[in-house]
């Protein structure tokens, strides 16, 4: 047997992972885009379709994520730890949701107007999703560590502006929202929103670690 | 050494996971129909001693799941991965904590009027609770394969059902219920439902990972 | 080679992992003591710069659990399982954030009276980080398991007081506050401070199986 063929025998069916990942982190960065589109939509009709077509999305994220299960059930040798797979399928999968979730409650609870903070914090979710997108490109050849490691850094940081954003707000709506219910909506919405930014870090943190690891 | 005292000599003790998985199952079934039924008793004394007697339950399962973690740090040897084991029970352990949670917020809430939605919710978790007992029941000799998926399939359609009930039920309290207080009762006790119904898939995700890896 | 070159040369670099943990344990305890302080603090403006510094440990936290989470990419050898070390440092992470939420909550929604159900909730919570400290700092040399189970078992003890804190709590404010808005403050601000103790018995439950599988 040439080394050739011996090497194709024990190449690992891994690559699968990648492909994979990018799939998804491609489909979470469509999703997040419609999704700031949508907050910076106007028209209100036009803005519900777009928020209503996030399901589409999530119901992708959701099969990519199922399939991603199937290949770490049937391959014995994964490209990193199985874990470190399992956290990071579940970290993006939890950001679909978080969107959708999102999307659903401006619909739900009839919001008509998009505050300044909305649209701040929607901006916020795609450069998050974006930098996540960078790190999970290059995990397929580890070339480029510092761009990985940089990504990283960047999402941490986008983490914090959602969390500043959603303290200023939960401050305002406290101090001034005299309607107890409309308190609530705008609350959980926004408090939904910051964690999607929280499960973006959760994503980068265990690929700073995958990356630790193998470097 | 004849054979059957080697096999014997290795065989691990690992039946007591699937024993324990069992308990936990059964405690879990009677606990999620008296749930139901507390839900269904229109007198609010007779209703509100069965939503009690939830607590006895819930401590059962704390018993049960404490022994699992105990074997688990005992026994080199598991049936299936230890972060499996560990998953499975943890996710079996929160539908206990989360139809506990439920009763006592109809306690604590002073809820007098059980509503058709919260009836369909009850119903909904005892069918997701019954059909991960039977999935759980096919492990221990994963001969039949196709009832531990089928069984997956349909905890997962329940929640899927709970969700759609959630929804509706929101976007019902949002449009009508002037009394925010009594939204926010409202809102947690359908939340917490529908939680149960969440754990009762993570439940069925881990168990559609260990067959997948096993079969 | 000698045998103490030898030993030497595999002894693991895991100390590190010991004192990390002790560096945690010690910025815990530290920062819930000043919680603790400020909420019998009787000078508001006092009370507030008291709780303000309590982001400078929440840092400190962070920075800790970041190097905790380097050394475990770092190092093949850990004095216990990988998972396990993971587990604790994030629940450890989630005290310090808990602690943080509730004192942001204090300041941002305004609460001027400090009740004694937060006062006591607040004792408690010393009282649970103390515990954990001092299972943490006998990890190290294993020789007083009984020291670690006894403060395990107490860590759970007052995970229970703080949720009898919180369910008296809940029903007194359904019961009496009519201000929905007042309502859903309190009702946040004591969940976020039982949700410490949540985290200080998850941080327990890993200690618990750690020396079950190295005892």
């Amino acid at each position: 047997m040439g080394l050739n063929s011996f090497v194709k025998l024990f190449t690992p069916k891994d690559k699968i992972f990648y492909s994979l990942f990018e799939e998804v982190a491609i489909n979470l960065s469509d999703m997040s885009k419609v999704f700031s589109d949508a907050m910076h939509e106007e028209n209100e009709d036009k803005r519900n379709a777009m928020l209503k077509s996030l399901e589409d999305y999530e119901h992708k994220n959701d099969d990519a994520t199922h399939r991603l299960f199937i290949q770490l059930g049937q391959n014995f040798i994964t490209p990193f730890d199985r874990e470190d797979i399992h956290y990071l399928a579940s970290s993006l999968d939890d950001i679909a949701d978080y969107i959708w979730a999102s999307a659903k409650r401006i619909i739900n609870y009839n919001i008509e107007h998009v505050t300044d903070a909305m649209k701040a914090m929607s901006k916020v979710i795609v450069s998050s999703v974006q930098a996540l997108q960078i790190a999970i490109k290059e995990l397929r050849n580890m070339k480029n560590l510092k761009a990985i490691t940089d990504a990283c850094v960047k999402v941490n940081s986008f983490e914090n502006q959602a969390d500043d954003i959603l303290d200023e707000v939960l401050l305002a709506l406290f101090a001034n929202e005299k309607n107890a219910i409309e308190l609530i909506k705008m609350k959980e919405l926004y408090e939904d929103m910051e964690i999607v930014t929280d499960k973006c870090e959760d994503a980068a943190n265990v690929i700073e670690s995958i990356i630790i690891k193998y470097s």
